[in-house]
């Protein structure tokens, strides 16, 4: 039999997938499991962009340009703008999800056996995307004890080798709800313009930033022009997860020009998907206004709900919908799956994701569990009383 | 500034997209150009396909399974099932277009440094998913005066090294319209066995067959059960070249499992796209047999047509919907510049593909277009007219 190639067989799991049998097992069983472990919302999608995907009048469904709709970027740029992202539709690459936009990046601007700093905890599925694309992740912790914030600009520096290409963060973070304050960002501008980095700043979540919080994006920085790569996607905004619709954003003209032939190879972005982000970008204030209060509450049930359960620790997420949360056990990924297996609660469990899957460094993360608050009031304060027993009921 | 790496730059460019900007041009001057570069077919996407999404219920635009909607799996091995390929649900993967396909098998069995051999002409963004995996492609010439059929298998075998992994093949083949025989696939699959070799099979066009010509997948050869990677799509067979929904096809478990963690980490491929495509497997089959009388029309229209043409020599295709056309030129980029920048009859022109894009060796099929043949009787016809006017010209 031919064999698997080593990039094949490194390719890692995804931590939250692995758990997929024991919670298929459990529901084969009727057991109801609140699922706390995806981020996948149960927001209602804007009908605006719904709509606009039922009265489509297509009758040759037919490539659309490899950059994404022109209409599309023209209109996402004006949307940029108004955030103080001063962007024109030559400097947006319309992609399939921030997936892709994040493989672009890697593709442009490393080559196998090249560096990405990235503070720890981060999106599992870097992990992924630098072994498809034979590139070395060089984590730095932060901690929950200052809520994730950036670790010092020292600690960047002694990781900075030859073959660092970038720093990658997420702002606001998954998985730690972190949002980068204003002078953490120029920090990390000033760093990337002394040592020639690229920074490529994963801003899906940016418009999940809570209690009057204002949202730094990297693309606004003038002196960091050459440096910056921004991926965005419309999954989280609108939830429209399922659309595919991300993009790649540079006023760097050789990454976009580079991004392009990847985006070339690969033809063009789902057009049914690129018609529902458009409209989608019509969707009045009050959406957001009622999504973000919608998610300040239950952050707020979740956090004061986790607060009072004996020995659990929590860091209060900004933004984003996820928080990590220590918790009395010494191994998360085995109180995960009994969780799944050996336990329920008038015949219901909760499903999280153990944390040490979005660290880099092994044994690093054992105690702690990402959360997402992405169930309404009634599932969260039922999901956080079957915490509680459960931890309980584990520790006994 | 922080520099592009070696892979962004070697990244090829589309040889199709090159000649857009003289095309932009020679419209902006309000000159007709009949597109015979690209195979983005003017043939309506089946009413069923566009009327589901019409009547799409979602609510929440969720992510879906990672290989695609199981429902749909289903239903595309039935579909496969009835054209002897005997596969089920497990063994495939839906991926975001034939490209992700063919991304997530060279991710799946090669690394940085190893080779694929495939017979060339081939379709030019082989070029750059083998850039993008960090892959050699080592070719083989096929010959427009046997009609691009199979290279002698010897040929196949000098090239063979410890560093070669799979044999990559388009059946019926872009850009030439070759259709592999029985006998020619039972010789490939010999030697994949005798050397353990993957065979990537894309059969983008498998209805595409001509004059009663019968289809071979690679997948109906038992023996070659875990050689076999088949990548297809819905673009073509539906013309649904914007719903960018293809799949991976193998059951090789390993190389199901390994692609597998490479869709995981990009989450799943466009809902919408996948409803449309579900949809289309009801498509009847009057539609079909209308779609290939109409190509086997267009076809004998061209073969024919350009055969009258002094100095030209053809190669007929038998499946697909491209031919490749030596022309009575030393340098066919060169007069395809020519026919936008400067030539015109009746301010109309032509657009074709050069097709020294289309051979890895360089100095290859100088004198060659890739001509497609998705433009309506007339158009073809005044196509044809215009050709033989610009080469006239062209050579005076």
């Amino acid at each position: 039999m031919p064999k698997i190639s080593i990039k094949g067989l490194q390719m890692p799991e995804s931590p939250i997938r692995k758990l997929v049998p024991y919670a298929e097992a459990a529901t084969a069983q009727g057991r109801k499991i609140y699922q706390l472990n995806i981020g996948q919302p149960d927001i209602k999608t804007p009908e605006g962009a719904l709509d606009a995907v039922k009265n489509h009048n297509i009758e040759v469904l037919s490539y659309s340009h490899s950059a994404g709709f022109e209409s599309y970027r023209k209109k996402l740029a004006k949307y940029y703008q108004k955030t103080s992202i001063p962007v024109d539709k030559n400097e947006i690459i319309i992609t399939t999800g921030g997936s892709e936009a994040l493989l672009f990046a890697m593709g442009s601007i490393t080559d196998p056996g090249d560096e990405v700093i990235i503070p720890e905890p981060f999106y599992a599925n870097y992990n992924g995307f630098a072994t498809a694309s034979g590139v070395s992740i060089k984590p730095i912790q932060s901690n929950i004890d200052n809520g994730f914030a950036l670790p010092p600009i020292s600690e960047f520096e002694k990781l900075i080798s030859e073959k660092t290409k970038a720093i990658l963060i997420c702002n606001p973070g998954n998985p730690t709800g972190y949002l980068y304050t204003e002078e953490e960002i120029k920090q990390l501008a000033d760093l990337a313009i002394k040592h020639d980095l690229f920074i490529v700043s994963d801003e899906v979540y940016r418009e999940f930033a809570y209690d009057g919080a204002v949202h730094h994006s990297i693309m606004s920085i003038p002196e960091l022009a050459d440096h910056a790569i921004m991926v965005d996607s419309v999954s989280k905004r609108y939830s429209m997860c399922g659309a595919r619709i991300g993009c790649l954003v540079s006023k760097n003209k050789e990454v976009i020009a580079t991004a392009m032939k990847f985006a070339q190879a690969r033809l063009s972005p789902p057009t049914f998907a690129q018609i529902a982000s458009e409209a989608a970008l019509d969707t009045p204030e009050e959406y957001f206004n009622e999504v973000i209060e919608e998610y300040t509450f239950r952050r707020n049930l979740l956090v004061e709900g986790l607060e009072r359960i004996e020995g659990v620790k929590v860091a209060k997420p900004k933004g984003a919908f996820y928080c990590i949360a220590e918790l009395p056990v010494e191994n998360a990924d085995d109180f995960a799956k009994w969780l799944l297996e050996s336990f329920e609660d008038n015949n219901e469990t909760i499903m999280v994701a153990p944390a040490a899957g979005f660290y880099s460094t092994p044994n690093t993360g054992n105690n702690q569990v990402r959360i997402a608050y992405v169930l309404k009031k009634e599932d969260l304060e039922r999901a956080i009383v079957i915490l509680e027993k459960a931890l309980k009921e584990y520790n006994r």
